[in-house]
């Protein structure tokens, strides 16, 4: 069934304890349409500048499973550039120059082919932007959505109106306390469900996961990972996991408990594998079989026996 | 089969976002026993002066599984005493003040009915003192043991003496990177494990715990606890609820990857009922049918459907 992702591509420069990589392809979207692309055909809406590199459209390319149909290039503009510093423990991390290039200008289409996507994922962006490119999709997908604290800061009553509309809500730790006042996460988690979806991820980083769902609470460790040489798209690709997962079930009810939680696994487990290495370099030499043997080890690691 | 504790007993003075609680019972083998419990019968090894108030024994002794027989008073001795104050997240605490009291007097003594122990916890304590300790012990016990920064900057070679005697070493993250230097938790763990010990429990605080056994890794998270009023004794619990597990398996190999991960979901249940109230207030009242009830609901939050 017809996934499609709304977010950003970016030019990405980061430093990390492990090294540091200049110039290379991130951005949400980018990172979440690789990941999904392992589970289920994936449809990206994006934009980029006149100064994306061939070379990058020939790595979003080689995932077969993602449609570039939605891709618009502007070549009297700049793709959105991001660098960014890790510290030693990889949970930090500055930001050190952001270009916003195309995210400056009107969001992208999306194309009439994609409008008929039964699963949406609106990757972190103005909640009104979010809105608008949900309201081109025709029928009633399932529809869930990312954000960040600039917008809790900044576009509250945009983002209330998004929940309304939405399956389900992923973001960070830190997020949900400024949505909600509540430093507990499963008290601003159970708060969020409140607000209009039926489910919620609380994303930890290293610390792994928490979802709240109108029908139990899960608690997700991540993957226990020795080498972590970029953390960038970490959340992306988790996101791209699970979405792609949910696509590739055909479940009547593909917002359940049970489907939520074994697409959380797969988004776990190619996050895990998109952290050993800078952009997508570590996705673009993965398997299907090769995160089919982690996904089991995950679910092995953390059963009860 | 009989479990060993040796490790403190003091008077807390906890402030915590949620209240205060002033001059009640605490101490790392008080909590321990307390949960250990729950599912076997426990020894404890542990000094008290002469102002230790007849109504904290009377607690102590309506843990009917707890044997005092090894609880020395000291008449002119002062109990260990502390007070700590929990900021709004309740990770971080602040230590108010520290009465040693008696633990800066010569360890108390293993009572010779306790020395055919054959499971013992050595709670936090300079490691000279634990390798005394378990030096009272006759035969080949499964050994545990507990440390903490301190001891790892000031008495390492003692430490690592220690390692080479246990079975198991529990600590928390930050500890395990000053042990090793490495600031991965998995490769901090996996680094313990060259220095003699079969598993290390990594604790987490309320984002869980790894173990690294010789067999396997896994990975926990905390029980998902919405009401947090007191993290005071959260560690000693899960160690308690972890050991008196164990004990109570009667398993040819008890420190086998299969029985500490079980007795992890244990630990980690017990722990997740003591921070709902201060002191032991919650253990008091709690019943192992509730117990049960909630390791399953762990069990199964954890578990990928």
């Amino acid at each position: 069934m017809p996934l499609i992702c709304t977010g950003t591509i970016g030019i990405d420069t980061v430093f990390a304890p492990a090294g540091h990589a200049e110039r290379v392809l991130g951005g949400s979207c980018t990172y979440f349409c690789a990941a999904a692309s392992f589970f289920s055909p994936v449809r990206m809406v994006a934009a980029v500048g006149g100064d994306f590199p061939s070379e990058f459209r020939d790595v979003l390319s080689s995932f077969a499973g993602v449609d570039l149909r939605g891709l618009e290039t502007r070549p009297n503009s700049k793709t959105f550039a991001w660098g960014g510093k890790y510290l030693q423990n990889m949970n930090t991390r500055e930001t050190l120059f952001t270009e916003l290039g195309v995210l400056a200008e009107h969001p992208p289409t999306v194309p009439e082919a994609f409008a008929d996507s039964r699963y949406v994922f609106l990757a972190n962006s103005h909640p009104a932007v979010q809105l608008n490119l949900l309201s081109q999709i025709r029928g009633k997908p399932t529809v869930v959505a990312d954000t960040m604290d600039l917008w809790i800061n900044t576009a509250k009553a945009d983002l209330l109106v998004l929940l309304r509309k939405t399956d389900g809500l992923v973001l960070n730790y830190d997020e949900a306390e400024l949505l909600t006042g509540r430093s507990n996460s499963v008290a601003a988690a159970r708060h969020i469900l409140e607000m209009g979806p039926r489910f919620v991820v609380v994303k930890k980083g290293e610390h792994g996961a928490l979802l709240a769902h109108r029908d139990g609470l899960a608690a997700l460790p991540a993957f226990p990972a020795e080498f972590v040489v970029d953390p960038t798209g970490a959340g992306d690709t988790f996101a791209g996991g699970m979405m792609g997962w949910i696509a590739s079930t055909n479940a009547p009810d593909p917002a359940s408990f049970d489907t939520i939680r074994r697409s959380l696994a797969a988004g776990t487990v190619v996050a895990s594998f998109n952290i050993e290495s800078f952009s997508l370099d570590r996705l673009r030499t993965l398997t299907r079989s090769e995160l089919d043997t982690r996904i089991r080890q995950y679910a092995d690691m953390v059963r009860i026996p």
